[in-house]
């Protein structure tokens, strides 16, 4: 699970402060015109683009067709038509509003792959019919210490896929890819090597970057002992990857129904964190531990399985009423073990992702849904039954759109 | 403050597993025998060496006198005549049971420096009269992995200078510096260089080491932005430490009694945490922040304060009841800041702090106590009031010890 767009939650309030998110009302019509900003894609037209999707209207509501407004194609922009869309366990984070207050109507999807259907006149880096990917980040400052250091998804006032205020754009909320094009500026679009498996791709641009960019930062490579917690659409990638490059891995879950599928991937070891005996003999052993866990667990029980100078890498941000955590007292008898988090990378580390993972054939495995099964999906991934990844074929919206248009109207939904 | 005895909770039950602790009776006559064992100072004699001290008879006494047996001097080994020795705040968790259960009589002290009384039959390092300083370890097992790399702090078989199972010596407890003469390995005693001011170095073998290793570790240097959170036994060495390497240093504390001591070290900044309006503005500040802080306090606000790549380095130990932690959620939002523990120092680091410390005047501030205030500088440690460590004058314990055994017992204590 990918969990940057939580960041907002630290960064909107200093945004605000900072005057640059517009108050505007938010997703209406007057909010949707463009308003260029002196530092990102001027726009070339005022015309905004029209996009429908399925939209949660409430944490409690089910997915409902949703009409709206995206900005204008500017100068440095590109509209893509989206193919594939996957599911990410933080979309459900969002829509369920386990970490903080949201805005409603709201089209998750950040993990987005598409053809690029127009370009704006100063685009040098994608033409028409090109293949496009688009993960957790749509803009950034370009100008502070992170954006110059290849590291936007650390920019203070970047803008999140969905669910953020896009203070380049007059305070628009953005909205994501459960639907049929988005535009954005093409500094933050990853070209799709070629030759790539399309309907796998998707789930690379966010669970791909998310654990590949903490392995890179770790150096592991050959040899190295590598645990990975937590067998899910972050947990299988974050898996593939250490195996590549050589590490030894040994993999967390609570599931039998996992084993083979984490052995078939070249983990040597999984341990089912249910059965106390295979978690016997494992202190002082991992230089690298993954935690991609969504919901509370023991967080200590990991620290204590590090070697010493050992890091334990949290990506997974389970709800807020669900947090585990660490104390001073695990940290200093398990001395020099570090505890951090991590989140997606920057655009250059995401282009190279994305070009290792094509060419080393390493992809998710994905189950491809059209988007009237979504709320199925949704309870799915939440019962960890969902292997590893469901995808959304766009290609099923219009299907979809009418089918729903024509079903009832449930108590409190729009129709 | 040191932290490193609470380890031994950790270590002692897999020691026992191992089958290499001893189960007589503690400090008794009998356990009192030298026990050679095959990889650590075989004894030239079995002649223990009885010692005279002030202990703790129980979480709730006061200190009374108390007379025990040391190991004998082995071939290997050194006997000090202690002269001073500092008082921690980790010895009073240790007498308060705040960490763990004790065994008593327990005579604390792992700051001690002294003059060498007897050498046994292969000592090359000391000679009779030389100066030495003892620190938190007496012994560890020399052929593990962290013993290889000079990291003999984190080796799972050390021995601790007090309230600890000598496993090299028939599982004696081992007793520390609130005593009158203490016999150890030359290979964990201290060189204490020429010129050195006596009274001033039996707190850099603790507070010293334990804020130079990170220190070190984390290569704080010129322009750093180094912060020191609670200015007290190990701040206070912190803070000097980080100024002499060229860092800006910010100092935490509750109180304003210390701010011109801070300013006073070379600090640039000192933040009363009472004063909500000096905490403004100091988010993402931060290279290295070293905690030392002895009670719970807001880890997520010090985690906040730091840049990317950043370090919170965590030296103090809170009471179990009062331990201070860190969630996901808050590791994730400020990813890649770094939050880890940190014990002591090894050997070969320790002497290389004392030297640089004796050449550089780096000295603890001290005051200097005679036996019969322990208790009372064990008030004034709890409320914050020491500025900034009590060392105890050991050629007081004829007086304070008659002084005590002519003082009628209170009740429930020995006289």
């Amino acid at each position: 699970m990918n969990t940057t767009p939580a960041r907002n939650l630290i960064s909107l309030p200093r945004a605000m402060l900072l005057g640059i998110v517009s108050l505007a009302p938010l997703a209406s019509p007057a909010a949707a015109q463009t308003t260029p900003s002196a530092t990102a894609s001027p726009a070339t037209t005022t015309e905004t683009i029209r996009s429908r999707g399925f939209a949660k209207y409430s944490k409690d509501s089910a997915f409902r067709p949703y009409e709206f407004d995206r900005h204008a194609v500017g100068e440095h922009d590109i509209l893509i038509d989206i193919l594939y869309a996957g599911i990410c366990h933080s979309d459900i984070h969002h829509a369920l509003e386990d970490w903080r207050k949201e805005e409603y109507p709201m089209v998750p999807g950040h993990e987005i792959v598409g053809r690029i259907a127009q370009v704006g006149g100063k685009v040098t880096k994608f033409k028409v019919g090109d293949h496009a990917g688009v993960g957790c980040m749509v803009n950034s400052c370009r100008s502070c210490e992170n954006c110059g250091n290849h590291e936007e998804q650390y920019c203070d006032r970047r803008v999140m896929t969905y669910a953020s205020k896009d203070h380049y754009h007059g305070g628009l909320m953005t909205q994501g890819g459960y639907s049929d094009r988005i535009v954005l500026s093409q500094d933050f679009a990853i070209k799709v090597p070629e030759g790539a498996e399309l309907d796998k791709v998707a789930p690379l641009l966010c669970a791909g970057i998310t654990t590949y960019s903490p392995i890179r930062h770790t150096k592991i490579g050959k040899g190295d002992k590598v645990a990975v917690a937590g067998f899910g659409g972050l947990g299988h990638m974050a898996v593939q990857y250490a195996v590549k490059l050589g590490a030894e891995v040994t993999v967390f879950d609570i599931t039998e129904d996992k084993r083979q599928d984490a052995l078939s991937m070249g983990a040597a070891k999984y341990v089912n964190v249910n059965t106390s005996d295979e978690l016997k003999g494992l202190d002082n052993t991992f230089r690298v531990l993954i935690s991609t866990i969504p919901a509370k667990y023991d967080m200590a029980m990991y620290v204590k399985m590090l070697r010493l100078d050992g890091d334990l890498v949290v990506l997974g941000l389970p709800a807020m009423r669900d947090q585990p955590s660490v104390d001073a007292a695990t940290l200093v008898f398990q001395s020099r073990r570090r505890v951090w988090g991590s989140q997606i990378g920057g655009i250059k580390e995401t282009q190279e992702m994305l070009d290792y993972s094509v060419a080393n054939r390493i992809y998710p495995r994905v189950e491809i849904i059209p988007f009237s099964k979504l709320d199925e999906a949704y309870q799915r991934v939440l019962k960890g039954e969902v292997k590893f990844r469901y995808v959304i074929d766009n290609s099923t919206l219009d299907a979809s759109w009418r089918a729903a248009n024509a079903a009832p109207a449930q108590p409190g939904q729009p129709k």
